[in-house]
């Protein structure tokens, strides 16, 4: 519970709030809509909350120039759904997209099941206004896709989770919104099987927009939620988007690469068919709830060629262990989200050390312990696991050149 | 001409070389094909140049991971064949491509006719091998997509000029190769005709992956190369790619926007008729040296919406001056390249005062004075006029940050 929580409504009510703490010596914590699943948005050392949630407009968005320009506290689907208004397309959209906010989306680099195709958040702003631990109020980047004047503050910005300025005004990229899309829902007898039909699908040239992975306890867990039962040990959800005939050409394409290798293949074109087939993915996090009062959820990518044998240590692990783990996630992009299902009130050990184990193992395959949630507080451990120690002491110089008080987001991240 | 040359073949040795510059003090200026525009690869302050041109070896092209390891001595065109080969892609393609390192497209974040569609070098960069100034070699990023594991120092290298690391290795992401190209030529009446006629593809939803734009200056100065007399104003040349099918569909589509625009729209599908096409583009450089002994070129970006009153803007001052002006360019992303033709021994003054004044209003259109060519030497003075005292500011205290004794390419952006 923070000591207090300010609203503000402009870059210069930020800056003076800044300026009082830089004063009187208290920590701010940049929040977003709170959706973080690492504890980055708490006031963790005390101090003030700073809410964003006020500075909500969407101030321009350009057909001509494919730019919108906004305020940290808008939600992303409303802004998406803005965007698509005209014509256009904001491709990032974490699962919290309902809920989270656009400036911590850029705070945290958010992700999402479109990085394969289109990136993840920091592909797509090109500029921000941005309010330094001193109170001063910058812009950096620009509006145009090319600039290459000075160093890049903005990327540095971008996933920086709060700890090195407050976002107030966002410069995104857009797209022109893709005509057509279709949904292949694919069923395969195990996991293996799922990562080489996608691979399959690459090496002919196709490159869907979504690749969602589901394994087999994350199908048994949503199977309540299900009219029909899913007779699979490994779910694949594809998404092709592009022109008409694109989409065509590649959803016919897609089914004659996969027919051979997987139990089934559904497909559906129109939205309300396509939602149906979204249906088992939508109802994971509910589904996994329901299985164990506890979860230690982790967020970890390696290159796709590495999924399968990260794949297969973690079941084994899991079978060591007793515990059950669930995994789902981002085939396209290699990020897995691993799923430590327990009882708190009797099986913390045996959770945690398989965490450490999994983690230790995704750094062997050279991975990343987390692809799009960031550190926070509750990966803070892990990373000097992964940066070697000049780069952590090179970040946190960098930390105390923009916030030689310490004051914005302490101990966040190192 | 620097005192001395090292051409080291590994990270260690560039180490080894930094180490020595700290304790001796000398300058180090790392240099790739030296093709730069803006003198960056010069040891305008004596010292030691430091040639990657050794590190060449491409060190995997991994066609399941879309991902490719290389030294940054490595041709960008030769790289390019070499992805291709494997069906894959690897868009940035800056004008020098048949001679520029990919190290010194990373250092100055070259862009290339691609922008709009597939963005510049930085969007393809997923890991750097580093030397820091200090000798210590550390590695940042990763080889996946995803991952926010502290602070983006990856985009920090991109684009620095060598001023804050030598880049040893590049870990790039790389796309499926489209299976299709076509090029359109099409010609206009004015140069205001052929940016509404784009605008008019854009808002159609087509997106082309190259757009290049040349205004009358231009063409009259290509037309001693071309066998044909090129009745335009204005010349747009246009690529479309994707799958077979969505090639097709957008060229019809194309066709029948500009038609009732355009003077002219010739297509060619098949490579040899498109080089035909291009041809026009790729003779600008030769020409414009034809037309006066001295060139003042400068790479702006304005939004796409504001690239008709800065070129009208251009005229206008070009005639008043009594100078020609040439503008071409990347007409996607509103990167028009600014050369203003005149005789060195009796029109300095007035090409200056010329520059001066397109650069000034440039900025007052909210663009950025250099898109993908840098800083360097010779756009030092200007780098202020763009960028607000605290930011330049905060530049140059990271500046201080990596490279506390100034070894490390002084006197090169600030």
């Amino acid at each position: 519970v923070p000591e207090a929580v300010a609203l503000p409504e402009s870059a210069a009510e930020v800056a003076e709030i800044l300026r009082l703490a830089g004063e009187a010596g208290f920590p701010v914590v940049p929040r977003g809509a709170g959706t973080a699943t690492t504890g980055a948005p708490l006031a963790s050392q005390g101090g003030l909350v700073l809410s964003l949630a006020k500075m909500d407009r969407i101030l321009e968005i350009n057909t001509e120039d494919l730019v919108a320009v906004v305020e940290p506290g808008v939600v992303n689907g409303v802004f998406r759904r803005a965007v698509e208004e005209r014509g256009l397309f904001y491709p990032p959209d974490p699962a919290s997209f309902e809920f989270s906010t656009l400036g911590g989306n850029v705070a945290t680099c958010a992700g999402g099941p479109k990085g394969l195709k289109y990136g993840v958040t920091k592909d797509y702003v090109l500029g921000l206004e941005v309010v330094l631990p001193t109170g001063e109020v910058v812009f950096c980047g620009r509006r145009t896709i090319k600039g290459v004047v000075g160093y890049d503050l903005v990327h540095l910005f971008v996933g920086s989770e709060g700890t090195l300025g407050v976002i107030t005004k966002i410069v995104f990229k857009l797209l022109p919104k893709p005509s057509a899309q279709a949904t292949l829902l694919v069923g395969f007898a195990a996991l293996e099987q799922a990562v080489k039909g996608f691979a399959s699908l690459l090496s002919q040239g196709l490159l869907p927009a979504t690749a969602e992975l589901l394994d087999e306890v994350t199908i048994q867990a949503v199977g309540h939620f299900l009219e029909e039962e899913i007779k699979a040990q490994a779910l694949l959800l594809l998404e092709f988007d592009g022109g008409d005939k694109q989409v065509q050409e590649d959803l016919e394409k897609a089914h004659e690469v996969l027919k051979a290798q997987s139990l089934f293949v559904e497909h559906a074109l129109e939205a309300e068919a396509r939602e149906r087939l979204w249906r088992a993915r939508r109802n994971v996090s509910p589904a996994l709830k329901r299985l164990a009062p506890g979860k230690l959820a982790d967020d970890v990518v390696v290159s796709r060629s590495r999924l399968v044998p990260l794949l297969r240590f973690i079941k084994e692990a899991a079978a060591r262990s007793g515990l059950q783990v669930a995994c789902f996630g981002h085939l396209g992009d290699g990020n897995v989200h691993v799923n430590i299902l327990y009882d708190p009130s009797r099986e913390q050990a045996q959770a945690q050390a398989l965490r450490e184990e999994i983690l230790a193992q995704v750094l062997a395959l050279s991975g990343t312990i987390s692809g799009e949630h960031g550190i926070g507080l509750t990966k803070r451990a892990y990373l000097p696991r992964e940066l070697p120690p000049p780069v952590v002491a090179l970040m946190r110089q960098m930390k105390d050149l923009f916030d030689p008080q310490g004051i914005l987001n302490p101990g966040k991240i190192f």
